[in-house]
């Protein structure tokens, strides 16, 4: 039989886009929100305000820097867009398949989630049905967008982490993470060669970790040029550093995606 | 900016369960229906009633042979999911992307289609935005809800092809066609290889002509084990020929799943 659809509110996928289209980039911005979803979503999860502001709950700055971005390589690109989450990660992490153990974590770094321990497959099912399938459906149909008026974009995710975890400090500034198309990334990394940034391959993260979901999901079928970019928070931890970072970055991006052919109209 | 959603109806996929959850198959039929849109979407498209009852139009008993293999499978694969299409094909083929030149075709086989000629960037978004991207939202959550609830299930997309064409007679009765995991595929062959059914391997249609589309953006990034099954549609052309090809092909792809281990709860 046919069953009926959750009668609860989804939680669907955040689009702004600039310039004309279709665009040459989509950026996309998984951990955008630290907001909490409703009671059948766990509402805040036991979590303090003081963790919700944490890197924990969202990545930092990612989504004032990725505007930026958006609106800088509207002009370089010839269209841009922006996808991106309404809810924290913590609620559900959208940049990980629905059976990964941190997709819905109970403990993250040095906080704990009460509202994320044993959960049911209910539960887990309604997380997915809510939070995670509305957001890659609407990144789909972004992409889909672009494709159906003959312009397969390039796909850059933006996210930051913390200059310290588990205690340890990270001198990393600029990482650049590729999944197995590596030439966007590569072609970042030598476009930022001579930027003041210390920059890293697959630093501090790598796909190793599972961390290309997104990717995996929506730039590798579509053969669309792929990268992954994080940013050390604290250097975009407000408006005017956000303006300043996609200022150095805009630039770069530009040169690497000229330079792989990403803006073609290959269609 | 945000822009607003299309205020025009949209056509999910439609979306059939048997048996216990999670499924260890989902069954995938995009070119289920004749049906056509509204008249955003092109209306009757200009063809004649004969024409939309023909192959053209649709995978003539398609559906019903899924549906009956998935009451079959459920037993056997501890759980089925059928997800298939609301449209006919020919007001978007479900199973190819929005730049392909045969998504929205003005001519196929002997016909014309009037109402796909000189499509406008405008028209084929819409299109995207109501067909495409929401049968893909839908198959994406079906996919997510299994995976959600700890496996991590099967795709099978089931089809049928028409007995002559352009003219030409098709020996073939059951095709299985792969992508570039070619496991259950094979498995699928080797099962069927004492069946009185004339079987080939990539016939009538192979993932060269990117007829594989589907499995591309659901399978291969889940890493869920996949195949395309093309069968013969004068073999299947009433309710009792579809059930009892289903009886024929069942125990094979149960077979086939149970040896490529398809059906394990790996996550």
């Amino acid at each position: 039989m046919t069953m009926p659809r959750p009668a609860a509110p989804l939680y669907p996928a955040l689009v702004e886009r600039w310039g004309t289209e279709p665009a040459g980039v989509v950026l996309i911005c998984e951990h955008a929100s630290n907001a909490m979803g409703d009671a059948g979503l766990g509402g805040d999860l036991g979590l303090s305000a003081a963790a919700r502001m944490d890197h924990v709950a969202w990545d930092i700055g990612a989504l004032g820097l990725a505007r930026e971005l958006g609106q800088r390589l509207a002009v370089t690109a010839g269209g841009a867009a922006l996808v991106h989450a309404p809810l924290s990660r913590l609620v559900y992490d959208l940049n990980r398949a629905p059976d990964h153990p941190t997709a819905m974590p109970a403990k993250s770094e040095i906080h704990d989630m009460p509202g994320n321990r044993n959960l049911t497959p209910t539960q887990r099912m309604e997380r997915v049905a809510r939070v995670y399938a509305p957001f890659h459906a609407g990144l789909c149909a972004e992409i889909a967008r672009h494709i159906a008026q003959g312009r397969r974009p390039a796909l850059i995710a933006v996210h930051s982490f913390t200059p310290i975890f588990h205690g340890q400090r990270r001198e990393v500034e600029f990482g650049v993470i590729h999944d197995d198309d590596t030439a966007l990334t590569m072609a970042v990394l030598e476009a930022a060669r001579g930027a003041p940034l210390i920059t890293r391959l697959n630093e501090p993260y790598s796909a190793a970790g599972d961390v290309t979901h997104t990717i995996r999901v929506h730039a590798v079928p579509n053969r669309l040029a792929n990268t992954m970019l994080e940013i050390r928070n604290d250097l975009i931890a407000d408006a005017p550093a956000q303006a300043a970072m996609a200022e150095r970055l805009a630039p770069i991006l530009a040169q690497a995606l000229a330079k792989t052919g990403a803006l073609a109209w290959a269609c």
